[in-house]
């Protein structure tokens, strides 16, 4: 569905700043100390608004990629393209289909967001939303942790994710937050209706924008002393929990 | 309950030796290359019964660890001690409590064996039962990803996992396989009543000897293409409905 057959760098300034106005899903600019172009604050303001980091690197680096004539500049892709929820979601109704929406509000390690999206698959998840910034980098890591399934989920970034969450409430969702803070037992929410699930990051958990427009926060019970689970696993018997109920 | 306060290594082929015979959790045993003692053919032998690995190193390796006189060996202490399922089950009845059981048939990878202990402490299982030889190394790796969960869940070695799974069996357990050859489904089984779960090795699965004695094998439902999941989060899944049902 997602599947890319474009190569995994274009190289050259002109290459390069063409694929930031395109809006094409860049993973990261390579650039080497020495690089100098007319169009140096272009590239640097369209990176910075699409959230692409610029690595300054030695040249010799770029020399290893490509012996091509390539400027000092590189622009690696990303393995995926990233879709609109707005797009994405009246095609799950059509299908007649519950929408199942999977909220990634902060989860920035690779190899739990692949774990994470390996696992969506295969619960039915129609769509992941995560943040503009502060989310995992989608590269080749992430591809293979989630064994293929970033090219078989669509990937939506949203730059204000409290919106995304109000624009799935509005389009008839419930959406749950799932947090140790929960107050309700996750195995006693409905989860037939139209749902999106919210996880926060490791760290700081969910943050206080998107905590402030869920329908609910839920958690899962919890025996034992350490009362902590990994994001990716608190995710899947979440996402799990779901399939369970449509049956 | 299984916290150590032994020191991280012992050194010197007198006290490698004494640990080897007295049974202790060794993690690995360091040898430099040079390294030659009339007890050597004990201390080969015996490691080799007790499945710990040697490696010969470099002499300096050794010195940068301790300039006492280590006589070019050095024996890593595991940071948990074994316990024998025999004793630990008597225990659960004891506490009035139903006996729930986790057996990882060949789970290698550390980081996985980790996640997994980590999330069966959260879940409230008794015990986890693996195999004398094959199973993930119980090393430093292990207790970071556990969460600390190691020092928290007993861990029983096996010689033959059969064994144990007939001793489940006889102490009235229902032991149920986890895999995707599983003909029921997972969240149609009775786990209310003694439980032991048997996870198989991402490569294999469950070994033929273990699966001739299971009571049954259930698979987790799937949607989407892969249909393939990590083990630590099969098992998350599985040790929650475990939960759920018992609430």
């Amino acid at each position: 569905m997602m599947e890319k057959n474009t190569k995994d760098y274009v190289f050259g300034t002109h290459a390069v700043l063409e694929a930031l106005k395109a809006g094409k899903s860049i993973d990261k600019i390579q650039m080497s100390r020495e690089f100098k172009s007319e169009n140096f604050h272009d590239i640097r303001n369209l990176a910075r608004d699409n959230d692409v980091i610029i690595q300054r690197v030695p040249v010799e680096k770029i020399n290893r990629i490509t012996r091509k004539n390539h400027q000092g500049i590189i622009a690696w892709m990303s393995p995926v393209d990233f879709a609109d929820i707005e797009d994405v979601l009246p095609g799950i109704y059509e299908k007649g289909e519950e929408p199942f929406i999977l909220i990634l509000d902060g989860v920035t390690d690779v190899r739990n967001f692949g774990a994470l999206v390996r696992t969506a698959e295969c619960t039915g998840v129609h769509a992941i939303i995560i943040p503009d910034k502060g989310a995992a980098r989608i590269n080749a890591d992430a591809m293979k942790t989630s064994a293929g399934a970033l090219n078989r989920v669509p990937v939506c970034k949203s730059s204000v994710l409290s919106g995304a969450v109000k624009f799935l409430k509005n389009s008839g969702l419930k959406v749950l937050g799932i947090t140790e803070k929960g107050s309700e037992n996750i195995f006693e929410q409905d989860m037939k209706m139209p749902i999106a699930l919210v996880m926060g990051s490791e760290e700081t958990g969910i943050s206080n924008q998107v905590m402030k427009h869920v329908d609910g926060l839920v958690k899962l019970p919890m025996k034992g002393k350490i009362a902590s689970l990994n994001v990716s696993v608190a995710a899947a018997v979440s996402m799990y929990e779901v399939l369970r109920q449509r049956g």
